[in-house]
């Protein structure tokens, strides 16, 4: 990114509380002076054809363009003959790694004080094929999917972020004991190449043990990289550990270099409107997308608002036990900077 | 049971430090008077063609016969053509729900000090079916079985285990937003059966929220009942909110009122025959034998003088940052009751 160059990014602001935790981050990005001009894309009130979902066709298509966006969260309206959001995003746009880093808030108490690592989730194929049917009456099945071509993808995915982010070691998280054949093929393509990053420490960890671990020990993980649903559970797992999917900031890396980033919670319909919601995780993720971007100073000044806002604890949002509005929170966070 | 008669049991001491730790639950047994004389076998050096495994055809038999077991840890040999201990014993005998309370320790400090939960998994099927296969060079699927009948079955047990234990509320872990069909029909089964219990509080509870809400506030939960792998996870995870698998029972309920309590922890061959090894696991299992057995009493006094040892920390194995060996351990255990 050239100096006083002006980036287009996609903003889908999501339902609920979405619009209100975007307008945060615009104004966040406004006073670090973030180069940044929004496409801003809601999702449709109808099913897109083109995309078979609630998603226009135009949206994917910014994305797709600006090879950078940021998502708050979006509910998928219930029906039947159209994709869920999340899944469509992921699949149209070839999103195959989500990255969540999961660091303790200095400041926010839990009952953890040294989680520092990184999960990597495959984010396209095994549990999540979508393959299920009925052999017979009372007995139903569903494929999981494991494709050399997409481990092999996320696996140097998760090497190339440990080298790049002066990460030691990664592990793979699997339960290959038992699939030994889908899981066994996804760390043999993590095998390989762990042999390409001879400076980066590797180890397999069967998934009940990892967990196990993780609420006993966190410090003992760096990066973890593994299956779509292994990332979901231990993605979320990891959150908890740090108080929850409202201070967890992710990033999905796509196809052609596409970085969308995405608060994970949900969109909270019940505080939408009500200047309530905490835009921390929404925040984190746009630090994410401006380090992608290589705006690193911006990147750096906001990270450190954030992390000084909550760690001073005087405007809090309620989630976080505070009386802070979104606005006054989001306010300090700006005066930070 | 009648009193003044004596129940045989079968007992599977074990590999690695399995025959240590059995002998304090003998000795411990001694002690507390309880009526039961042990059928003992050992895991074969060959593989038994009439079990395809280096389990006996005889000591199938006997667990058979008696309906009631004690089982150490058994490491499955490595090399080819035989199956997993663990997995043909759940095959052979038909245990279809693992069941493991999981409890603070009073006295044993860990990050929680209140949880107070049983997991109850469905030990047959779901993804350890071990159908897998590579559809083309470079994709793998693997299968997943979700049956009507599995399913109603460990519901079954998991209701009338909350009702026969004074439990309030069963949550049942999914994944039925991506897996609609089989996570569905497990679903399904388990609102089915709910019906019947209109006294116990049903809820159903996405796995990965699941984990975060049981690293953030495990006191949310009672009963947990879920499919094979969940069940893996979900029981490893809070034995770790408790201080790990040394200290956690489990209890696994077979095919025609079969009772086979397992220490679920590994068989620890660095440690093994060097009088180090933490009985507790064991010991907590065999109390759930007794229960079964309505050995109430004994069972009672057993359980106490467990907590009460572990609550004192006079006597506590290397696991738990004590300095005891097996035998003093068991000795102190053997006093208290
Ligand atoms: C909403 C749901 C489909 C989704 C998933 O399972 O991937 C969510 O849990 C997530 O982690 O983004
Ligand atoms: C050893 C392994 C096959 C087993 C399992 O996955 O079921 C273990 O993790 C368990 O929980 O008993």
């Amino acid at each position: 990114t050239e100096a006083g160059e002006t980036i287009r990014a996609t903003l889908f602001p999501g339902d609920g509380i979405g619009p209100e935790i975007a307008e945060s981050v615009k104004q966040v990005f406004k006073v670090a002076g973030v180069p940044i001009e929004w496409e801003e894309h809601y999702v449709g009130t109808e099913v897109d054809p083109r995309t078979e979902s609630f998603l226009t066709w135009e949206s994917l298509e910014s994305v797709r363009r600006n090879k950078v966006g940021l998502k708050g969260p979006m509910a998928t309206p219930i029906g039947k003959g159209h994709r869920s959001l999340n899944l469509t995003l992921r699949k149209e746009l070839g999103l195959y790694a989500n990255v969540r880093p999961c660091n303790s808030l200095p400041g926010y108490k839990t009952r953890y004080d040294d989680v520092n690592l990184v999960t990597i989730r495959e984010n396209t194929e095994g549990e999540y094929s979508g393959l299920e049917h009925q052999v017979v009456r009372g007995v139903v099945e569903s494929l999981k999917i494991i494709t050399r071509q997409a481990s092999l993808r996320v696996a140097e995915y998760a090497f190339h972020y440990a080298k790049t982010n002066g990460r030691e070691r990664v592990s793979a998280i699997h339960k290959a004991n038992i699939m030994r054949k889908t899981d066994g093929l996804f760390l043999k393509c993590c095998r390989e190449v762990a042999e390409k990053y001879p400076e980066i420490t590797y180890e397999e960890v069967i998934i009940d043990n990892c967990c196990m671990t993780l609420v006993k020990n966190p410090g003992m993980f760096d990066v973890l990289v593994m299956p779509n649903l292994y990332g979901d559970i231990i993605s979320d797992l990891c959150a908890g550990l740090i108080g929850g999917l409202g201070l967890t900031p992710s990033c999905n890396i796509g196809e052609g270099g596409i970085c969308l980033a995405e608060a994970v919670h949900g969109s909270a319909p019940d505080i939408s409107g009500k200047n309530l919601a905490n835009p921390t995780a929404l925040m984190l993720s746009a630090v994410m997308m401006l380090r992608h971007l290589q705006f690193n100073n911006q990147a750096e000044r906001i990270h450190n608002a954030i992390l000084q806002t909550i760690a001073e604890g005087k405007y809090r949002t309620a989630d976080l036990g505070g009386k802070s509005s979104t606005s006054d929170y989001t306010k300090a966070v700006c005066d930070h900077i």
